[in-house]
């Protein structure tokens, strides 16, 4: 037992979030004269951007997960907490959790961001979101109870609503979770069920913008949205979403009934601001310096989702983990020459190696520097670079050989209705609680 | 939509339960010229032998288990039905499920067993069982959550409690639990944590009876506990458990703190015997004829571990999926026999191949008709036979390589802490809801 060691004075590095930016940030510190601890609220890792993919049965949450310690565990100056923070004394320079202190040097924050609703909370039982494995398995029973639900329902009504679908925000994530289901729903269940058509099923993305991948060039939007109708998704932008209830949504003054509602419009950054008393823009990321410290604290840095950092147009940089690597590994050198006595230090630059979003089988968009590509191309580079990001080689190959049997067969493997809201004891698949039906 | 379909005037064969049993007659019944209806209250089939490795964070629930649908899709003389029995009317040959109603010709009730605790159901919020897949993610979670207590925890007496271990029961699943929390402790996790030595984790296997694995020959029982105690685990044998609570247990007078305390000490039948008002043995499974009918109800039949059926040593045969797989085709050749019209049908007989358990890599034991293999034979055929025999080619290969990415590398791949107990608001890893740590 260690308990009883000599406490070290060593410069203390904490590092809040074990995310791309905080990851990223521990990996650099590894040789540096330090104790780095590592605080998050889960004991894995997650790849998040093919967290939808678990949302659709397509691979299990272990495949894009790692823990935290194992990733970590060669790395002799750093040490890992499981712990959710709940404030920071930036006078005392501590971190709590809950009753527990820990003392920092140095403070990285990483901690993210959740989904958001935007005044209106309320439409969250009726719109899940999807940011952690929790959401991803609460969104996959529900997409499966769905068809479970049409299959046992004998009024055609009833039975509409089950089938139809809808995915607000027309983002990346929506964009491939309408592509996803639409694969479930058109290929892979069509020979399950005995007394629906699963191919019937409504699949509609909802966009209050006026095209889809906003963040995409024009011509690769209109690829995107092209590949969705092809899969049999209903895309529909310039629409707002104006009610999400327990039967369905209205879209514009349409009223569509739907028991299966994905919310994908918007997120909003994790309490750092409020944590530090910062500055912080409209969707609560802080205002960061150009070296990513807070002003007023030098000793305090955000990265990642939750930091607004201006980019080369001016308009702050996406919430991607390229981003919130490169901010990662810039802070932890930052911190390293500061150690070290260096006093210069350069200023935080993104490099865009560019974006991707996949649609479906063979179907993607790329941007690359300059390159744009469509189709096939882009959905290789897309599968190759996920599997390439992966954490740890034993997710990789499993992955891989789940992606390349689902080609070959369609089948979409991890198809389990698992704590299903759905009361066994006085039904069979009967209506659920968080969702009563009312046709 | 075929809701509007003409009534079948085939005979109608309802299978309740969708295990060994329960598949094998309705894959036997594929080409019979009858309507089948397969009736589970899970979407997917479990393959139980691996469940244990989902509990000690080995493999995915998704890698043992595959969508009934899937695996039935192409018989098309079968629907499923997803859906818990509440009640069967055998007057009017009905299944109850709640309010629905499922009429049936022959009916094969194929519904398991669920841990059982024999007087003390206030045990089992202390020792959970390892039935189900929510089992399992329970159990991952308490195992992972003792490590991340006993890692944030001073006090050394408390530290200790997090760091016990108890299984309760030698059998198969208590042998290979205590043999894979014991790799888990002493070899997977050992560079994991900075205050903890996880290898000083303590592992006690206790069994009331003389010895572990009491159904294998005496030789190999012995093996397979020099085997554990090589792993470094504790094998109390002859030493009932007297008492199970929120501090541990006590084993016949010794008080073991323990905040992790597993149950594999017995099972109980599913209440078929009830639903039909027939007569059963001690824990609950149906007596059945020589046939595996009910008596007074030639077309009602109990397969696998619900049924009480004599083996040529009079004991009745035990519950494992070799029994339900040989019952549950036997019954489904009966029932196509009697549509044929064939009045002479052979009595069940078991054809036994044999029985296989492990303890860890390289050490495991089989006994095959009069061959005894012990240590890496044993294991070799053991991981064969189970990958042989597990549903869905993706599943064999998923599971065929993370076997042997654990067996390279000494990790196991999905320690997730899902769903946690731990309340996240308040505190670091602090007391579980579930089960109140007092010193």
């Amino acid at each position: 037992m260690h308990f009883d060691k000599e406490p070290s004075t060593r410069p203390r590095v904490v590092i809040v979030g074990a995310g791309f930016g905080g990851l990223a940030a521990a990996k650099t510190l590894a040789d540096a004269d330090a104790d780095i601890t590592v605080i998050d609220r889960h004991n894995y890792h997650l790849f998040q951007p093919l967290l939808y993919q678990v949302a659709t049965a397509g691979l299990s949450p272990a495949d894009i997960a790692a823990p935290i310690r194992s990733i970590l565990r060669k790395q002799c100056n750093t040490s890992v907490v499981l712990g959710r923070v709940t404030g920071i004394d930036s006078g005392t320079r501590e971190v709590h959790l809950g009753d527990r202190r820990i003392p920092y040097d140095y403070l990285v924050l990483a901690t993210g961001t959740r989904h958001a609703y935007f005044g209106r909370d309320d439409w969250e039982p009726f719109a899940p979101g999807l940011k952690k494995i929790e959401d991803a398995l609460a969104i996959r029973r529900r997409i499966l109870e769905a068809f479970e639900l049409a299959e046992s329902e004998p009024d055609p009504v009833r039975r509409r609503q089950f089938l139809n679908f809808v995915i607000v925000g027309g983002g990346p994530t929506g964009v491939e979770m309408a592509g996803a289901i639409a694969e479930l729903a058109k290929k892979a269940l069509t020979s399950d069920f005995r007394n629906i058509d699963s191919r019937t099923a409504r699949i509609i993305l909802v966009e209050a913008g006026p095209r889809v991948l906003a963040g995409f060039p024009e011509r690769l939007s209109h690829a995107a949205a092209g590949y969705l109708e092809r899969l049999g998704v209903e895309v529909l932008c310039g629409r707002p979403v104006s009610q999400c209830d327990d039967v369905g949504v209205i879209i514009a003054d349409e009223r569509i009934p739907a028991r299966t509602v994905i919310w994908a419009a918007g997120v909003i950054a994790s309490p750092a601001a409020k944590w530090l008393g910062a500055e912080k823009d409209r969707v609560g990321r802080v205002m960061v310096g150009s070296n990513l410290s807070v002003c007023g604290h030098p000793e305090v840095f955000v990265i990642g989702d939750t930091a607004h950092v201006p980019g080369p147009d001016g308009r702050p940089l996406p919430g991607v983990a390229a981003v919130a690597k490169q901010q990662g590994q810039y802070v932890a050198r930052l911190i390293k020459g500061h150690i070290e006595g260096k006093v210069e230090a350069p200023t935080f630059e993104y490099r865009d190696f560019g974006s991707l979003a996949t649609i479906g089988r063979k179907a993607a968009v790329a941007k690359l520097g300059k390159i744009e590509l469509i189709g096939w191309p882009a959905w290789v580079v897309w599968s190759l670079a996920h599997v390439y990001f992966l954490m740890g080689t034993r997710n990789r190959m499993t992955v891989l050989i789940t992606w390349i049997w689902a080609y070959i067969t369609f089948q979409h493997g991890s198809r389990l209705i698992t704590d299903s809201s759905v009361d066994p004891e006085t039904s069979a698949v009967g209506t659920p609680a968080t969702t009563p039906v009312q046709p």
